[in-house]
């Protein structure tokens, strides 16, 4: 300890570290838990929330931490890595942390990314169950969601080869009428399966279901994934699970879940996935695992029962929210937290010498292509343009008024004379800076991070709102395009516009969160504008209405919920080893 | 003790039960494991196979016991609750006794059946993680499965976009070429999705995939489930996971999985399905559960392995096999038996005076309708007229060398005058014979059908295959269709006995197990025909291949890998109490 990440693959340092990882009995005295509070799961276990939640409801919480990002290349800055690094070093400094985090889906993992545990010495075991699934939240989400659509799709068949009264006497159920081309529902896959992006269904006769147009997204752009996200318990899921619209009837009616009575069959399915996944980081901190959503139709961030229960158990509890700060931040802050009522301290802003270089106007960063060499050698004037990006995410942090510290996650290419800058302009922004080798060195190298959160943490702060929920949602979107994007304004596609007022006079979405959809490679709606742009406005073309998640989402962008597998996917390196059971080939 | 089965629903009995059901470690100490053998899931267990196997190498094999049926009514004539009846009844004469049964579907559980854990008190528990997924071994079939279709879609999609040296260059991939009319291969769904049954896929543009046909079945009937269902271990289970025929190139050559190089990461999706799952009995008698595949075009039965781990672990194991004696058990025998090596003793017939009565030309048995009063009232007539129906499968099991128990699993409409009939002609026929009430009384109400199976366990047996592997396709056709159906021959049609021809005479093809797909509604290809058929011959209009499980499957009938959902789905009776997370509803 720590191992040479420079010579050992991630799942050779998961390996050897997972031969020492805790036993739920360890858990159990570690964590200060009751025996039936921890659920073993082979190498994991989970944990009964409201147990915990009940049994330490008079308990006061424990400082919460949220990792957050300046705009990134599209190669990432390692927040995960970070917020893994960030638990090592508070650990190192005897601190009682942990965190929780999201549970990777296995699209991507089979795709480009192998895992998404972090990396290095700042890495998430046991690596195999994390990124293959765990103890299956994912495929009960993928199975109560489908079960929606098959409830919906032979309902179509049965209703066009029944009269209404054959209908009442075999079933006793009523015509629902579903108008076949406003099916608003799709099927979930948890791979990124481009081939059933559009599909049709129904072929056949009259017992081969409806013929109409269909999709498949992945599991984790689920609705219910998003609603698993940010439900307080079973109680407020299971009553979300009965108001999520799959289509509108002939005349135009919503068609909800409930009205298919699938609702309670959702729930059970979905029943475990209610209590988060304990792992551990190499250095074996405990960090939760719970719930995966998109960053851009949902929270893009682990589960509010997750954050719940690790303040409880946690003096420093540590999360990381998708994305940049302007759009995974903005929604930690916004929407997260005012769901929870709970009171976040400090930000850590993930920041590096590469990422502030292309916001000043360095060469195109390419996935699968070489880094260009301004990114490999010193270059002070490329990092000096890049700082206002960095300085505006500060700057959307502070207006929270949580404690912002820049974590720089340092590269062996950067130079000191590079670092000094950032932290000079980090400083001067009113933010704690610290350089990371969390990477290479594990908590060991995380310990000024861990001293800069732990003194930010002692600091006061003044949590607020940035808008009240009674604002409407085109003043809302005003602001945040103004206030945390820095556009001068919005523009409203006219059938944005109808739909927004549409939703304004109804009263119905008046407690529905605002979730921007927006790229996360520029602070505007434009991935190719780097650093912080000026001048411009963030044009809205529709509001997408999430009735079980309660979600309305304004889109500055199209939006894929169903990604592609590359040409060169990451399953072909994946492997078992017959005589152990031991995965091998994730990266 | 026992539950009163007339006013408890089954789930409501489950829950009783469950109170008191084995902690891992009680498990550890009744079976004698060591405590890495055993790994906790929640409420239940998976049995570490291999170490358990190496560890009792040198210990004889307990007695090995099967449960077939009877030509069935519809409405199925009580084989799951029969097995556990048996476990139970030998449970109460103080034998070690334990049994290997299989996974249910998630779709029938959430269309028809609610659930298949037997019912009454003959019943397997816990029960809602028995009906909705267990340990996730379907769910870890499922991605499998589409893992493979998302390589090969994915393969086809960049394969078209792009030139030979393009796809060198970028991936080091030679073009496969696939026909995309001649792809085999579908995806899977755990639940009746008919209208995913036939589908046209790859609409849109130049990254959304390759537009085809294609289609969805339900997850149990994969390939991938009939591998796991007759692997002897992880070793096994890779090699044929490389070997499963997807499609074929545009000159006709099978394109396998190894080809798309994802064998490897199939085999990391189904690494925990390897290992049998422990639930139990309401009467605590250990019952492992471990795969559930199709009863045509696979075994229709649980593993290899949990027969494996059953006779090591108990002096009695009990399994089941699907459909009646005529297709279950003839797959029992001569195949699973074949594959495992292993040699089976005793082998249990489940009658019901209901189903001979049918086969005695008692009126349509309907689901869904009330039972006509012919099967409620004594009619002694249509039970002498159905007997030889048993008497034809006590004759099949009698041809393997094991020994024929019938169990007559008691109604309450059966009259002693009945009963004392049907154990006549069986006991004639050369079984033993007894009469069983496990449902209402549970192990107690089994007590002459476990001392029946003592008896019968000690007789001498002579365990033999039907026909020799080096017997040709259509010879062994010919064989069971006299043999075990009672046909006067076999007619193939000229496209079948072409491909039949081809098959015989590639000896790539001669390690590989014959598969029959008949329905199990008739002794006979024809559903309608009840009792003993005679003169008549068996129609093959196809023979399918599996290459991977090595299955050649000669079809007598057609099959529909997607069932669908009826119009009073279970789904609508099914949900959680909010407060202790428990689902409702499950019959």
């Amino acid at each position: 300890m720590p191992y040479d990440p420079t010579k050992l693959a991630d799942w050779q340092i998961a390996e050897e570290a997972e031969k020492n990882m805790p036993k739920p009995e360890e858990w159990v005295d570690r964590l200060g838990l009751q025996k039936d509070e921890i659920i073993p799961m082979g190498r994991v276990c989970k944990l009964d929330f409201m147990k915990i939640i009940e049994r330490l409801k008079d308990k006061p919480d424990g400082k919460y931490i949220e990792v957050t990002a300046i705009t990134p290349t599209p190669l990432g800055e390692g927040k995960s890595t970070t917020s893994l690094g960030l638990i090592e070093g508070l650990g190192k400094r005897g601190k009682n942390v942990g965190g929780c985090l999201r549970q990777p889906s296995g699209g991507p993992t089979m795709n480009i990314k192998g895992t998404a545990a972090g990396g290095g010495n700042a890495l998430l075991i046991p690596m195999t169950e994390f990124s293959m699934g765990l103890t299956g939240d994912i495929n009960d989400i993928m199975n109560a969601h489908n079960l929606a659509m098959v409830a919906l799709t032979a309902r179509m068949q049965h209703e066009r080869n029944y009269t209404d009264e054959q209908l009442q006497r075999l079933t006793g159920m009523r015509r629902l009428d579903v108008d076949p081309t406003r099916v608003e529902f799709g099927w979930v896959i948890d791979f990124c399966a481009q081939a059933l992006r559009n599909i049709i269904i129904g072929i056949g006769g009259r017992y081969d279901g409806y013929m109409m147009q269909s999709k498949f997204g992945i599991a984790v752009s689920s609705e219910l994934m998003a609603i698993l996200s940010i439900v307080t318990d079973l109680a407020d899921l299971r009553k979300r699970l009965d108001e999520i619209t799959l289509a509108f009837d002939k005349t135009g009616k919503p068609i909800y879940t409930k009205d298919l009575e699938v609702g309670g069959a959702m729930c059970a399915w979905m029943r475990n996935t209610i209590n988060p996944t304990l792992c551990c980081t190499v250095e074996y901190q405990p960090v939760m695992v719970h719930a995966g959503p998109f960053a851009n139709i949902a929270v893009g961030q682990s589960s509010i029962i997750g954050d719940r229960v690790g303040l409880k158990l946690f003096d420093y509890h540590v999360t990381e929210s998708g994305f940049g700060a302007d759009i995974g931040f903005e929604k930690f802050w916004n929407v997260k937290c005012r769901l929870s009522g709970l009171k976040p301290h400090v930000s850590v802003l993930t920041t590096t010498i590469r990422a502030l270089k292309m916001h000043g106007g360095g060469p195109k960063v390419v996935p699968g292509l070489p880094l260009p060499e301004e990114y490999k050698k010193e270059n002070l004037e490329l990092v000096e343009k890049g700082i206002p990006n960095m300085v505006h995410h500060i700057n959307i942090i502070r207006k929270s008024g949580m404690n912002p510290v820049v974590c720089i996650n340092k590269f062996y290419t950067d130079t000191d004379e590079e670092i000094k800058l950032v932290r000079k302009a980090a400083e001067e922004a009113g933010a704690l800076c610290a350089v990371s080798e969390h990477w290479l060195k594990g908590g060991e190298g995380a310990l000024e991070l861990a001293d800069a959160v732990i003194e930010a943490c002692e600091k006061p702060t003044d949590f607020k709102y940035l808008y009240p929920l009674e604002m409407k949602l085109r003043e809302r979107v005003e602001l945040i395009a103004k206030e945390v994007y820095g556009a001068d304004g919005v523009a409203w596609t006219p059938e944005a516009e109808a739909k927004a007022k549409m939703l304004e006079s109804d009263p119905k979405y008046d407690d529905f969160m605002t979730m921007m959809v927006k790229t996360h490679l520029s602070l505007t709606h434009d991935p190719t504008l780097k650093g912080v742009p000026k001048g411009w406005v963030l044009p809205i073309r529709d509001v997408l209405i999430y009735s079980g998640a309660k979600f309305l989402c304004p889109c500055a962008g199209t939006i894929s919920l169903m990604p592609g597998t590359s040409s060169n996917p990451a399953f072909r390196r994946v492997d078992v080893d017959v005589k152990t059971g031991k995965v091998m080939g994730l990266f």
